[in-house]
């Protein structure tokens, strides 16, 4: 059989289509619950718009000459940089901090290797006006709040300090020595580390890991406290999350380059690779923001947000009051539209006698 | 201002985005309570798939080239046709009458009057593998229970018989004649009818409005009874709708070139335009469907949809467990970040001694 879809689209049939809905429901209501209210940016915007945002290049865009304004228009990619333009232009004049919300498709040209699919649902929150230790902490409080009312267990949170080695050598090391240490240190690569004269940042490397011994570590290595600010916001943030395992990669960069003093990847046991990730930034105008975003499809694919509903065969003749009746008792009603018809996948039947289950 | 958005996109702000989401979820759920599952089709297509769909030309698709296949790809400007081939190809195995539900964005390369926006949020039920009276009737007060669930009054339906020149004149006039015949029918134009030999098919332009004068004049019209089955089925569809207004418009054909024997449109008091369409059609392989669908974002224009939940300002050092009691019992929570915080659009505030009303 010929592909009937381009590779890295798909069908979603049910029961996983109504499991993403529910995913998204049971997401978003949490999210709802702590005051973040949402938009709902376009699919397609205006190429340089999209590209504009940090963390977009033009070569990520799904592009296309639009026939009406024979501009370049695109598929979005990411709905945070939207949400970022949206509270920059047409919500300015709203009393800050803003908490915002939203879910939709994004579209990227490639799939990787760990999800190959181009069409993913994107959800998220973005609380813009502030990412002072507070703001960051409500963020991912509330993000691991939602994931669990998903049912979502093992859920662990990986921090990052995304501009760690900036805040540290910017007055020591010139901008190319700092940004051949960075290179260095993302491929956690000790010996050229050391043959390159860096062997005094090797701590760095080091102090990974769960939290407890990692950020003591990184207090030691900081003899300026050129870091204690920060370092004190992650012991804040990583204790206000309670009983979450949280481990610290301070130097991790990959995916954190538009992030400011805090990056976190969230992972869960039943998913492989990232359930979402968040983090400080600043929106185009260069206000404060920090927010998190998550894929809903790889928790649909982990057997999360299944509904079960009892379905209820009604024959022929069924009188219509009866089948409104059993809806108001939250059945599905399936009903025959001739003799012949059946339902295969009911668990129940209406008789005269009332409602009885399927053997 | 530049315009931030290409022409006929739009961002949805609060409180309409909710209120987007919140009629989805309405129709929905009324329309799964009758035993329709969700599928859920990407939005990027090949584009001859998507084109090969009755009702869909190549010129009404936003296309582009597949940077990773080389190959045409296409937005879709319509789901009913993505449903189809799914109930055709991955669902072809299960019994039938299969019923689906659907809701997601389209996007079409120009608006029209009424509705200038080019990205749509489209949902529908489709049943397919009958298109018999009983399969219409339910389709219909699926469509039109779903649609007073979301507060919408007024409802009407206009119903028309798509193919009634086919079946009259099939054995009496040659195809050219037929063409010129609905052509004329659809230009309402009683003069030219006679000029050219039609005078004896003005009765049926005539046959218009209100059921209970529409149907007898059709029924007179059709001596030879060949209407007579579809026009007892309009009958018992209608019937079956109780107290909702329904006209008739035996000849409109507009937008409804690929539906068999019935089609509908439905208005409704608050909206200007159509709110929503269907009928009885065939799948890619023949197999009898009829369905509907419906475009949310003229009942959000109309108002409907809209949530209110009671919001709650949570000064600083407010208990946590407070928080999430007062989340619990259904307050949205807005915590103060710094002291200097304020919340505008709260409708209460906690306080030790409780949780007040605003002033």
């Amino acid at each position: 059989m010929t592909a009937l879809l381009p590779e890295g689209l798909r069908d979603r049939l049910p029961p996983h289509a109504e499991a993403n809905a529910s995913l998204v429901a049971t997401l978003l209501g949490v999210i709802a619950g702590h005051g973040y209210d949402r938009v709902q940016p376009p699919l397609v915007e205006f190429e340089e718009s999209l590209a504009a945002t940090v963390g977009t290049t033009k070569r990520e865009l799904l592009r296309f000459v639009d026939p009406v304004t024979q501009r370049t228009l695109a598929l979005r990619s990411d709905i945070t940089g939207q949400v970022g333009r949206i509270a920059a232009t047409r919500l300015a004049h709203v009393p800050r901090p803003l908490r915002l919300s939203y879910a939709g498709p994004v579209l990227r040209v490639k799939g990787d290797q760990l999800t190959p699919e181009r069409e993913r649902l994107q959800l998220g929150a973005e609380l813009i006006g502030s990412d002072s230790v507070a703001a960051a902490s409500e963020v991912l409080g509330v993000a691991v709040e939602a994931l669990a009312a998903t049912g979502l267990t093992g859920i662990s949170i990986d921090l990052t300090l995304p501009d760690i080695v900036e805040t540290l050598a910017s007055h020591v090391l010139p901008q190319a020595r700092i940004d051949r240490l960075k290179a260095l240190l993302d491929m956690k690569d000790a010996g050229a580390m050391t043959a390159e004269g860096f062997a005094s940042w090797l701590p760095l490397t080091a102090a990974t890991g769960p939290l407890a011994t990692a950020l003591p570590a990184l207090r030691a290595f900081d003899h300026a406290g050129l870091l204690a600010s920060r370092l004190d916001g992650i012991e804040q943030v990583a204790a206000a999350l309670g009983d979450v395992r949280v481990t610290l990669d301070p130097t991790e960069r990959h995916g954190f380059e538009y992030q400011s003093w805090i990056g976190f990847s969230i992972f869960a046991d039943a998913i492989r690779g990232e359930v979402g990730r968040g983090g400080s930034y600043r929106v185009g105008d260069g206000e404060a923001a920090v927010g998190f975003s998550l894929y809903v499809d790889g928790l649909v694919d982990a057997g999360l947000g299944a509904t079960t509903r009892r379905r209820v065969w009604l024959p022929l003749g069924t009188p219509v009051e009866t089948a409104a009746a059993l809806r108001a008792d939250g059945y599905a009603t399936v009903a025959a539209l001739a003799a012949s018809d059946a339902c295969e996948d009911c668990t129940h039947r209406w008789t005269p006698a009332g409602v009885v289950e399927e053997a």
